[in-house]
């Protein structure tokens, strides 16, 4: 086969996940490959860690039912999709690898995944969160993925939250993908429908970052909330968290300068203000400050012993913070983790931000 | 007096305006200028339109008892800020005049004030809303100053909800000002408290539009909210709100290329988010889907017959898209205009947002 014939012979697309997002995501990939057969191969694999559900293996009961009655009950799957237990036979032959899983699996995941993959296969991270460095700091999801597989790893984040996605409410999504125009475009094929509209930037980093340092600031929009200062207030912590975050991603991440346009996609702003006024961050911050409680305290309450992100991502953001003395450099940031911590009271936040850096220097004017 | 000393001597701050935002910024601007001598004379003017209260002049009553018993009761005034009901009297020495009245009496305000300022005068605008032209369209108010007085007209906008600056809880604002950096600081210092923080631009034009156009996008945030399409949804139309809020300045008024960082300060994304989650637009778009009734109705049942601004802004800023063929360009601005009218329906809304240019050609990704 000649190398023009095989660029653009049909892709066989593989998901590495089925729970909640997987799942919703694999309705949506079911339809677009079969939608697209110039593209894609229409069955899409996708790798479930089976169990047993009723009796029944999870595997077969979404290959019989299409539905993933654990994980999306209530959903059809297109039928397309083929559920695979076996992470080698999912993935042999996948020219794109979606991955879509909690992120504390993904090494050993990728390990039983290492010599089995395609030469010049892509893959795509759909995973929250992010990976702790040893010592303290953040490392992007993708980077270990890139690390672990030797592949090229696009991102893809935005103001998603699962069911409402699962149930084709219409939203937008950014695609973050620096790998040329050929694959930003298979991409956007890949996810577009009607109801899930695709936004391409090359700026992955960025994309990626905005979803963890989020919930920092989400966390700070709860304690306003817990201290009823208003919704004049709330939005100067909504601004300020938002400089905070392209500041941050400026020094720590960026490797090009135009990242703050970013910001103004639906993975920066818009997930951001989602965060700020729906999810638990902002509910379980709100609460800390209503109930008196620690954060342990209400992460064993309201979350099972999970650990919320907001705190955490503050707690490693602070270690490379501190590693650089810039800590006054990034007062919401900072106060947040110090107040989770039992550092500082809760109107020290406020405090904190009477005097930002924002404003003190402006980029066009300096006052 | 030579030059130099005359520039440096402490100016005369003069508000035309005492309503509720009056009256708020009042209590800012009273503290502000007794405690910078150097800059501003201590006693502050403010032109109050005389009424009569429990049978007392509402001029005499504030001069008495430092409490606007009227527009913001329970709230002292400081000592310096005195009341006055003549307009030549207000003004006649002032070398900064604060406008905040409702837009409807600027022109015959004006009227009044011509011939009577002093030389070197500068204005900054407060005021909500904007200008009609005749035969459609939006003038600015600074505009409307401008040409009525031949003064420089700055600007001063942000998430400010009158009656939470009155309560001294924590936000920003921004200044759009022109005027070359000395004015810049005297405005700075003017605003700044420690609960009032002051962020200047130079970019006047996008901070005042912004505060228009804002409450278009809040129609639609309210017409998802009715629909109860859910918070992915709400985010997108937010986010492409902005998207268009950006466009429509670059097009219509912009006269320097580098507006778009405008947008993220607190005229901008802050106050339109606090726009699109609280406020009235929001609340009557949302009536409208949920009660059936028109607009016109809830108007005049919610709000006593004054108008809504977001369906009147939508309206003006129609004309102005037609005029230029550009209507398929603004889909959401567009389509609240066609809802609110009648003209079409409420599902309309997604529908047009389906083929967003947004979601076609990006600046750096043309797919």
């Amino acid at each position: 086969m000649g190398i023009e014939e095989k660029q653009t012979s049909p892709k066989r697309v593989a998901i590495i996940g089925s729970g909640n997002w997987g799942s919703a995501i694999a309705r949506i990939v079911g339809k677009t490959t079969s939608e697209h057969p110039e593209l894609f191969l229409s069955s899409v694999h996708m790798w479930v860690r089976d169990e047993v559900v009723e009796g029944k293996s999870l595997v077969s009961i979404i290959n019989d039912r299409h539905e993933n009655v654990k994980y999306l009950p209530g959903k059809m799957l297109p039928s397309n999709v083929i559920a695979i237990g076996d992470i080698d036979k999912a993935v042999e032959d996948a020219d794109i690898l979606i991955f879509v899983l909690p992120h504390q699996f993904i090494t050993s995941v990728c390990s039983k995944m290492k010599g089995k993959l395609k030469e010049n296969v892509k893959g795509i991270s759909l995973v929250k969160g992010f990976e702790k460095i040893k010592g303290g700091g953040i490392k992007l999801i993708s980077s270990l993925l890139k690390e672990s597989l030797q592949i090229p790893i696009s991102v893809l984040m935005g103001a998603n939250i699962a069911h409402e996605v699962a149930d084709d409410m219409f939203c937008e999504t950014t695609i973050g993908c620096s790998g040329g125009e050929d694959l930003q475009k298979i991409y956007k094929q890949l996810f577009s429908t009607p109801n899930f509209r695709v936004v391409v930037v090359k700026d992955e980093t960025t994309v990626e970052i905005c979803g963890a340092l989020k919930n920092i600031v989400a966390v700070g929009a709860g304690l306003v909330d817990g201290m009823k200062m208003g919704d004049n207030t709330k939005a100067a912590v909504i601004r300020l968290g938002l400089m905070e975050m392209i500041r941050f991603t400026e020094l720590f991440f960026s490797t090009e300068a135009s990242c703050v346009s970013t910001f103004f996609e639906s993975c920066g702003v818009a997930d951001l203000v989602t965060t700020c006024y729906g999810g638990r961050n902002r509910k379980v911050a709100e609460a800390f400050v209503t109930s008196k409680k620690s954060i342990a305290e209400l992460e064993k309450e309201l979350l099972g012993g999970q650990k919320l992100q907001g705190p955490e991502t503050a707690a490693e953001v602070n270690i490379m913070l501190q590693s650089r003395k810039m800590e006054d450099q990034f007062p919401l940031f900072t106060s947040v983790h110090r107040i989770c911590t039992g550092e500082s009271g809760v109107v020290n936040l406020i405090e904190s931000l009477r005097s930002h850096p924002e404003h003190m220097v402006k980029a066009n004017v300096h006052l």
